[in-house]
C-alpha cells in the first residue's frame, strides 16, 4: 500500500465493504478503492460472500498477520461488470467466483504444475500486499477485480449463493480426496469435525461413490449427519466399543479439526496404507506415534485449499452432482452476531453474506 | 510353547545358538530344538546373520515383549539342507534366506496383496509364539526351518555375509523408495541417519537414480558419505545456514533415526508434495506441526520392512546393481562386543555374524 495515500483515493474505483479495524474483530462500514480492470483483469459486482472460519481469526490478528483495516472474505460470487482487453475466458455478465487466492507467480515449479495454492509467492484474496504494493481486500464488499487466471466459472445450474463456499471449504477437501486417492468408489472414508468443511467432506466424498463414516466425539450430529448430508454411518470417538469395533476398517479419514486433538485413535482406525488427511490448522504440534505409521504404512497428510485448474474441476464436479453446502442466507449488518455464532460453531453449515441485496453504503 | 517340555526336546531337530536369558542382554551358548521340515518347509543351515539394533531392544527386553531364552537375528542366510515334500521353489544347495517374519496368515487383504509384513497375525523370526505353539528362535543359531514362503533365494552373485543385512535392513528402506515413489530417476532424496538403514537407503536410492544428500547433525560421516556411499552431497542439520539453503528441495526423505527428533526442519527441507518417511521406531510421540504439512501437501509416512514379494525383488534388484551392505563380519563369541558397539553406534555399517565358521558347539 502507498503509505501516502488512503485507501478511499488509491485506485480509481470506488468501493465499499465492511473492514475489521482492529483486533476487536468487530466489523463496520468501510471505503475504499479497487484498482481498473487491467488488460487480463475481471472485474465483477459481488453477490454472496462465504464467511470462513479464517474470517474471524483474521479480523481478530489470530494469525498475527493482519493488515487493517480488514475487510475478509475469500468466498466470492457475483457477476462480470467488466473485463480487461485481453481477457479471454470471460464476458460481461458470467456468472464468476474468486476463492482464497487472488494471484500467484505463475512461473514456479507449482504455478506451472496448475498448484498455483502452493506458490510462495501467492496473494491472499483478503489482507495481503499484491504485486502492485495495494493491500487485497476481500469479499465482504460490492466489488471485486482480479487476474482472469484467478476467476472461476460458476455454471448455470449452480445458485451464487450456495456457491459460493464451494470456493475455500469445498476445494479444501475436494483437493485431498482427489490427491489422497481416496475418491474410488467403495472405498471407506471417515470425515472428522462436521462444520463448514467437514459437511462438504461428506458430500463429495458420497458423490464419488465413498463409504462415508462421521467421526464425531459426541453424537449430537448423527441424525443430521445421516438424515440430511447422506453419510452412510456415524462413529462417536468417545465411546470406546464403538471405536474398537472400527479399528483398521478406514481407507482415509480427512480430519477438518482446528483445535488439539489426539491423532492416535484415527490412526487406528485406518487400514494398511491407510491415509489420515489434516485440512484443519492447529495451532500447537500434535502428537505423533511413529509405531502406527511404520506397522501399517500410514501416513498423515496436509492439503490447503487447490490450484485454480482443480476449483473450476470441483466446482464443474458440484454443478455435475448437484453438490452444495448447506447454508444460513444473511444480511450484511448481521456480520457481527454471525462472527460470534461462528465462533461456538452455531451454523449449519456456512453463513453466506447476501451482499447484493443487503450492502448499503447507508449501513 | 509347551510348557511341560523344554526347549531342547520340544522337537526332533537339534539346534544350537546363543541366547540372552534376561534383560542383561548378555548373550551365552544355547542348546533347543527346531521342528522336522513340513510338508511345505525348508531347513536350512545357516551361515551368517546380522545383527539388527532391534536384537539390542529385543536381548534386552526394552520392548516388553521379549521371550527368554531369546536367540535374536533376522538377517540370515545359509544353504538348504532338507526340503519338504510339496516344496516347489527349492532344493537342497541352494542359497536362501529368511528376514523378519517368518510366518502370516496368508489369508487376510494384507497377505492377498503381497504384504504379509503387515498381517496382524505375522509371526516374527525371533521371539514370537509360531501357529504350533513354539517359540520362535532367529538366526544366531546354526540352523533354521521355515515355510518356503518365508524364504528368499539368494542370487549367485551376491554374497551370502553382505546379503544377510538386506533381509531387513536393505527391504526396510528399499520398500518405502518404492511405496512412496522416491524411486524416479531424477529425485531428491534425503537420508536421515547413517547407520545400518540409512547406508543402504543410500545406496538403493542411488541406484535408482535419486539424487541423494545425507542429512546429519554433524558432520563427522561426510567424507565416508561421499566417497565410499556414493552419496551426491551431505548437509550438516545444524549449520543454520546450509539448512536454510536446502529449504524446498527435497522430494522425499527416509528418516531412519529412532531416537527423539524434531521434525521441523526435515519438513521444511521437502517440496511441495514432498515426503518423509519414518522408518526408525521412536518411542515416544513426534511433534507434528500441521502448517508445513497443510502449506506444502507434505506427508509424513511410516514402512516396515517388506512383503515376501517385494522382498525378493528387492534382493534381485541389488545382485543386479551390485548393491551390498558394508559390513564387519565378526565370530561368534564376539557377539558380547558388538552388541556394546552397536549400542555406540560404533559399526560401518552392519555387523554381521560368520555363524558357519564361528558357531561351535563347544563356543
Amino acid at each position: 500500500m502507498s503509505l501516502s495515500r488512503l485507501p478511499e483515493e488509491e485506485h480509481p474505483n470506488k468501493a465499499f465493504g465492511w473492514a475489521a479495524r482492529d483486533t476487536s474483530g468487530l466489523l463496520s462500514p468501510f471505503i475504499f478503492s479497487r484498482r481498473a480492470p487491467g488488460e487480463k483483469d475481471v472485474a465483477f459486482k459481488v453477490l454472496y460472500c462465504g464467511m470462513c472460519h479464517s474470517d474471524l481469526h483474521m479480523a481478530k490478528n489470530e494469525w498475527g498477520n493482519s493488515i487493517y483495516p480488514l475487510v475478509p472474505g475469500h468466498e466470492i460470487t457475483g457477476e462480470v461488470t467488466e473485463v480487461g482487453s485481453k481477457v479471454q475466458k470471460f464476458k460481461i455478465g458470467d456468472k464468476v467466483g474468486v476463492g482464497y487466492i487472488i494471484g500467484s507467480c505463475q512461473s514456479c515449479d507449482n504455478c506451472t504444475n496448475n498448484l498455483e495454492n502452493y506458490c510462495a509467492r501467492g496473494i491472499l484474496t483478503s489482507s495481503a500486499k499484491y504485486y502492485d504494493g495495494a493491500i487485497t481486500y476481500g469479499g465482504y464488499s460490492d466489488t471485486m477485480v482480479a487476474n482472469e487466471h484467478f476467476i472461476v466459472r460458476i455454471p448455470d445450474n449452480l445458485p451464487l449463493d450456495a456457491a459460493a463456499p464451494l470456493l475455500c471449504a469445498g476445494i479444501t477437501v475436494y483437493s485431498p480426496l482427489r490427491y489422497y486417492g481416496l475418491d474410488k468408489p467403495g472405498l471407506h472414508v471417515g470425515v472428522v469435525g462436521l462444520g463448514g468443511l467437514g459437511h462438504m467432506a461428506v458430500k463429495f466424498a458420497k458423490a464419488m461413490g465413498a463409504q462415508v463414516t462421521v467421526i464425531s466425539s459426541s453424537s449430537s450430529k448423527k441424525k443430521d449427519a445421516l438424515e440430511n448430508l447422506g453419510a452412510d454411518s456415524f462413529l462417536v470417538s468417545r465411546d470406546e466399543d464403538q471405536l474398537q469395533a472400527a479399528m483398521g476398517t478406514f481407507d482415509g479419514i480427512i480430519d477438518t479439526v482446528s483445535a488439539q486433538h489426539p491423532l492416535m485413535p484415527l490412526l487406528g482406525l485406518l487400514k494398511t496404507n491407510g491415509k489420515l488427511v489434516l485440512v484443519g490448522a492447529p495451532e500447537k504440534p500434535l502428537e505423533l506415534p511413529a509405531f502406527p505409521l511404520n506397522s501399517g504404512r500410514k501416513l498423515v497428510g496436509g492439503s490447503t485449499i487447490g490450484g485454480m485448474k482443480e476449483t473450476q474441476e470441483m466446482i464443474d464436479f458440484a454443478a455435475k452432482h448437484n453438490i452444495k453446502p448447506d447454508i444460513e442466507v444473511i444480511a450484511m449488518d448481521y456480520v457481527n452476531t454471525a462472527m460470534d455464532r461462528l465462533l461456538k460453531a452455531d451454523v449449519k453449515y456456512r453463513f453466506v453474506i447476501d451482499i447484493g441485496n443487503t450492502l448499503k453504503p447507508s449501513s
